[in-house]
């Protein structure tokens, strides 16, 4: 008995470190975003306000990507937060499914700052495709991972989350953490296929999409709570 | 009631997991800001003390920079420290605040590079004010999201800290954390008002203002507990 | 017997400071991969979808050995995981041998880096045999230090591990954790005296070497436990 | 009572937070000592593993420097985990203490790059001072720092370690931590006073003196323990 409490607090352990070991993983590349803005270099008589802040100027589409990515790490963050809540038991497979999950976190800062390079005047006049591809493919595939986690830790099966996730919460992750990797794809579609300006504003729709969905899902489950009750 | 002991000691993970992806997103903004401390280099027959000690002199104001900064950054560590020794139930309100206030914190290191780039002689001749009101701005601004942290745990209604933060070291703690980013935009104010040098001295009032604060909230309070207790 | 408590505890706190410093250092490791791949930059009329793709063209070395090393990593932290999950006791020694294992994980995103710059068309044409040496045995070092760790752990006699870890897993960890280093040292072997890209292949011996290995493993412990049984 | 219990554990969870802190930076400054090695860069026809090998040897100073710094900081890091095995409870004079030794920390891969950078043929035939001095100074730094901790937390008056650390471990851990940086400034008077190449051997001195300072202290404690008990 005192031996299977042991165990108990040692899997607890094990799974606490592959956890905290993600937020260190989270951490180094949401600071490292910052690496990537070089700070404007100015030699001799040129050095004065006007010439740092037109400097600076050229930054902001830096600036920018900064901002959004820290705000996507951040969200990711959040999520990985949320759905580690639930699991109590951890596998070879979710340590696996994790480390693919970091994997396209720790590219982050690169395609930020690739995209951050490219994203002035020219993304438009010369409707460059290459670094904005590279960065929303690497946020749709750490989206589509998640999707993955998202399904392995609900499924009862794999006995990683006990008690299960309930399967209202459940359903509204999964198809959540699907939609979200999907507008990007979607992104990159109306880029390719009319103008980059336009797929800027694709993503709006996620917030609207994810309020449909889970009125949908509510729907659903009220409905079927029911039968079951009945 | 077994269940209930898990749900509070899942929930009191999560929140450490908060705080200590917090410390990890410190310690590495700390950390880096030494990164922006380029080394000198020197060629050939050009390698001697002399022209070495030349060199460092000219890194002192970077070195000014690194320390200030690494102070306040230390500061604002140790605040968040006391601050989150209150919370005890996490909300996603208090997740967003707190990525905001590190949002600022991860900024820190290239403000601070950039500042240290442009403090040497120009800094007075030219009276160069970006570089200062970019670094003093970012650290205004975290100071600011730290008093909306303050006002966020500190209101009762919120239940994020339970039992609610004594009244007196909360009103203490607010005003407190409203002052400092105060006198920074002050700083800002004097500088662009009259000469960049009197703007130095402007954060002298800080330590000044926190002890007339603590004197008027303690005797304040002094007084209503007198009346409370009657 | 509250003060045996309050050691035991102490104990366990400063063998998790251990584990936690490590994960730091692989997640810091891990995150700095990426800060290796340089950000392809074009200035002027120059800077088109073709030209961009060209760029990232010419980091595809780079970004597999990113992939590679990022996986390995992944591998060392899994088995480093693992290890740790079977110490229950920390010792000077332990302290010292984790320590040079850190040393080489940190070594890791140089070595990566050097072998990633000359992994181009030079690396076949050119047979560079120094900068894939530096990095296997790299690779390789860190091995061994893992190997020398499983023979300390799993030794009852040093009583890091209580209970001790069963003879059967204490066996196949040893054996496995030499295996893989040795298979990267036959790797240089194969490069120095044939060609470098057969030397390429020669990871592919690993997974096979482990299944028979754990095969053998197995069948000899089934008979020892057979012997013990009756 | 449960308050009491819940204050205790808030305790503790925040001396945690602050040690867990240090060991990031800690990491973080041990894996940042390899950015300063930066990867051979060589074009065109002149990538041969000749000159690739004379690039690795150019660079062998800079790696004796990282190995030398990556121990030294590993035993600070030790240094640091013993101490903190016997704080129970934390002052804010601590958590300052401790800022300022981790601010000689975090100035480590600066000082290691600079000494690395200069370590060459040049050190000898220049004599060199200005770069081993910064290099021995920032390590002496973090020595004095740590021996003031050693002094703090032994003090049973502050109260930080109770019960109170063992007067004969409390001795011996002053006088070890003093000694330490008191022979790196040795060394620099050597190397001002004789030839740089001496104050090389100065260290030997270390380990000797740390014997010596055993046994004298152990005959101490032997003495004074017979004539309590008796």
């Amino acid at each position: 008995m005192d031996n299977k409490l042991h165990n108990e607090l040692r899997k607890e352990f094990q799974l606490e470190r592959m956890v905290l070991f993600s937020d260190a993983v989270f951490a180094i590349a949401i600071t490292l975003l910052v690496i990537e803005i070089k700070i404007p270099e100015l030699h001799g008589e040129h050095i004065n306000d006007k010439a740092l802040l037109g400097e600076l100027k050229h930054l902001i589409p830096k600036f920018l990507g900064f901002i959004i990515s820290f705000m996507l790490i951040g969200i990711y963050w959040t999520v990985h937060h949320r759905m580690f809540g639930y699991v109590t038991n951890y596998t070879p497979k979710l340590l696996r499914l994790n480390l693919l999950f970091l994997f396209f976190i720790v590219l982050m800062p690169f395609s930020t700052g690739f995209y951050g390079e490219y994203t002035g005047v020219e993304l438009i006049r010369e409707q460059l495709k290459v670094p904005m591809s590279f960065y929303v493919l690497n946020f749709a595939c750490a989206g589509f991972v998640n999707y993955l986690m998202w399904v392995y830790i609900t499924n009862p099966k794999n006995k990683v989350a006990e008690p299960p996730v309930d399967p209202e919460i459940a359903m509204l992750a999964r198809i959540r953490s699907f939609t979200v990797p999907s507008v990007f794809v979607l992104m990159l579609i109306v880029a390719f296929l009319t103008n980059i300006i336009f797929a800027v504003y694709v993503p709006i729709l996620i917030p609207i999409l994810l309020r449909v969905i889970r009125g949908r899902v509510k729907k659903k489950f009220a409905a079927t709570t029911n039968n079951q009750n009945n």
